[in-house]
């Protein structure tokens, strides 16, 4: 495949987490002028020629109608082409990408994603994730998140002997990192005893093995990488993405002890950047709740299948060590609206891969930064965008 | 800008209606069966590399989740790549564009757009349109679609003596159109008289200037245009596509006799194309209610700004009329289940480009199609794609 190559020159989040002050236009109005601000060469708003937004719900929560295309008023941009991309919880980096083929394809030369989520408006009964559960009216009842990522965490545990302790080191490291992280909800570090006590949800998750709900946007600049130079010295560049569907119900499932979306998303991301799991020196990857982390961490071949859990407690995957994973603190500290939260990855992504990382900083060894999400009833959709400084 | 040449090698929707007996997966199916079939040589479905769906609701209509990434299980193709694509009214023909950016990229070869839409499972005060209205909830409230879009009836024939008369002309046109659609919802031909004499909705629209809320799904095919000959000998082309925005509100509106969406989206539509309105051999454009019609004709330049009434009643856009419009029925007779629309417009356009039309045939002398949708709040967002048979 030849396509026209992809560089990012901006990238900002708001602030995550209770913005019940704020509405959806003025959160993605925030991430906007953010990401213009980060432009070292500076960047006029009016050189946005299409946006891609990233919302699960748009603007009504539970009433949703129109979340794509009312965006560019509110930014200032009306006129604009614009258009909403919703891939569950991968709605970000999904946009992302197609974002990224936007530019690819030579029609648009800069091109908006945003992501942006009202998560806490409503009441969990009235809320998103209440109503996000497609299927069966009673055979899939109660199949809330939790419900859909816990069997993973019960037979990883049989097949690994990963334990609730393993699963735990994963919110207290990502914790760790959301304390230095400034945009992060939670930014609170937290113990293994705590998690182990917080209450339980569904076994062998408690509370602190869940991320909350959180309210959120985030946006990224992209442009045709032979006119990177217009914008910054320091771009960063889209090297591949990946995108895979399973079976969305549980029954259906060929294992669960990997998503399957996710290793085949990743195989076809690292085949179109040409690298492997061992080039990546740091990833932001969708640990929604601990055991996905877990999951993950092998899917994306960081460590060897069953061996997520020890590697997690052993500290592999801290800011300092072998392959940092969640520098920006993840879902469980950082927090999870879901539009904005792949673009969000993307941007810690970015900060790591230009140094701008502060007290969260990896060393960058290789130059690459990969981003994964999973969703959709659960495991029902990966993307995974792999991101370089090489030129 | 240069991008790899896009080719439509299959095209298809299902008979559009009030379909209670199919689930939204099956009318899916069904469009992807039909699309498959409509492949000259043949197509083995394990060549789809990735999807874009179109709906406004997805599968739960009015507890929506995820309407994109369950659909490839639904066709038998699961792990392939797929994204949801919304954009109000045309979520399908943006679905469209979208596609076709992904092959003009050059990161797939083989792509499938499909739309989908359950218009008719809810009462109308649970479904789509009573939610679907964003805003303020109370300076809004009771902008349901024909309120939207009546101001610039009332416009119109204030400023060019537009007459109820030439608005029911559009309706008769387009049912005399279904009626020879087997696709269509509505094959019963209509008179002015009955249009006049329908229920009244929203001064100057009754129900006879209102489409109806239908039930459907379409899909097409798009390929890398070197790899078009395996699959056809007779394929058409992208051309070249544009979308806009407006403000989304009518009280930010800069004209009530035009939509200015509709009108940039053209600009750079025909702008990519290389061609003009004079060059467009027929078009589907969005008459979700006749006057829309009559500003979409104007809009894209196939009449004079003032005459499309006039133009309307004197059959200028008739099969046989010197710029056929709505060959297909319109959304008027074949209906407007939201997703799919958009994606059974550009089917149509296929059809006419490589003569398949029937006794809808118009005559093709230049050989392009062009494909259009205005929505999100009426007129917030406009999408116009073109097609060709040219090599």
């Amino acid at each position: 495949m030849a396509w026209n190559k992809v560089a990012v020159v901006g990238a900002a989040l708001i602030k995550f987490g209770e913005l019940f002050e704020q509405s959806y236009e003025q959160m993605a109005a925030g991430a906007f002028e953010s990401a213009i601000a980060s432009v070292d060469k500076g960047f006029d708003p009016a050189q946005v020629e299409a946006a891609f937004v990233a919302t699960q719900r748009g603007t009504l929560w539970g009433q949703e109608g129109i979340g794509g295309n009312t965006v560019p008023s509110a930014l200032g941009i009306s006129g604009i082409a614009c258009t909403r991309i919703e891939n569950a919880c991968p709605s970000g980096s999904d946009a992302f990408r197609v974002g990224a083929m936007a530019v690819a394809s030579g029609v648009h030369d800069v091109v908006l994603v945003i992501g942006v989520e009202k998560m806490r408006d409503k009441s969990a009964e009235e809320g998103l994730l209440s109503r996000a559960a497609a299927g069966h009216p009673i055979f899939t009842r109660g199949e809330t998140a939790p419900v859909l990522f816990a069997p993973f965490a019960t037979r990883h545990m049989h097949e690994f002997g990963t334990t609730r302790e393993m699963l735990a080191s994963v919110a207290v490291k990502n914790h760790y990192n959301g304390a230095r992280d400034p945009f992060a909800h939670f930014q609170n570090e937290i113990t293994i005893e705590e998690v182990l006590k917080s209450a339980p949800v569904c076994h062998p998750l408690h509370l602190l093995d869940c991320c909350p709900q959180t309210d959120g946007a985030a946006a990224v600049l992209l442009v045709n990488a032979d006119r990177a130079e217009e914008f910054t010295d320091n771009p960063v560049f889209v090297a591949g993405f990946g995108v895979a569907t399973d079976h969305p119900y549980l029954h259906e499932k060929s294992t669960f002890t990997a998503m399957t979306a996710t290793t085949a998303a990743a195989e076809r991301a690292y085949k179109m950047a040409g690298v492997g799991p061992d080039q990546i020196d740091s990833a932001e990857v969708h640990d929604c709740f601990t055991i996905t982390e877990i999951l993950d961490i092998e899917d994306l071949g960081f460590v060897e299948k069953g061996k997520g859990g020890i590697a997690s407690l052993e500290g592999e995957t801290a800011i300092n060590g072998r392959i940092p994973i969640n520098t920006s603190g993840g879902l469980l500290a950082k927090g999870h609206p879901i539009g904005a939260t792949g673009v969000a990855q993307i941007t810690e992504c970015w900060w790591q891969l230009r140094g701008q990382a502060d007290q969260r900083q990896v060393e960058v060894r290789n130059g690459y930064a990969l981003q994964h999400n999973v969703g959709g009833r659960g495991s029902g959709v990966a993307v995974v965008n792999i991101l370089t400084n090489r030129r």
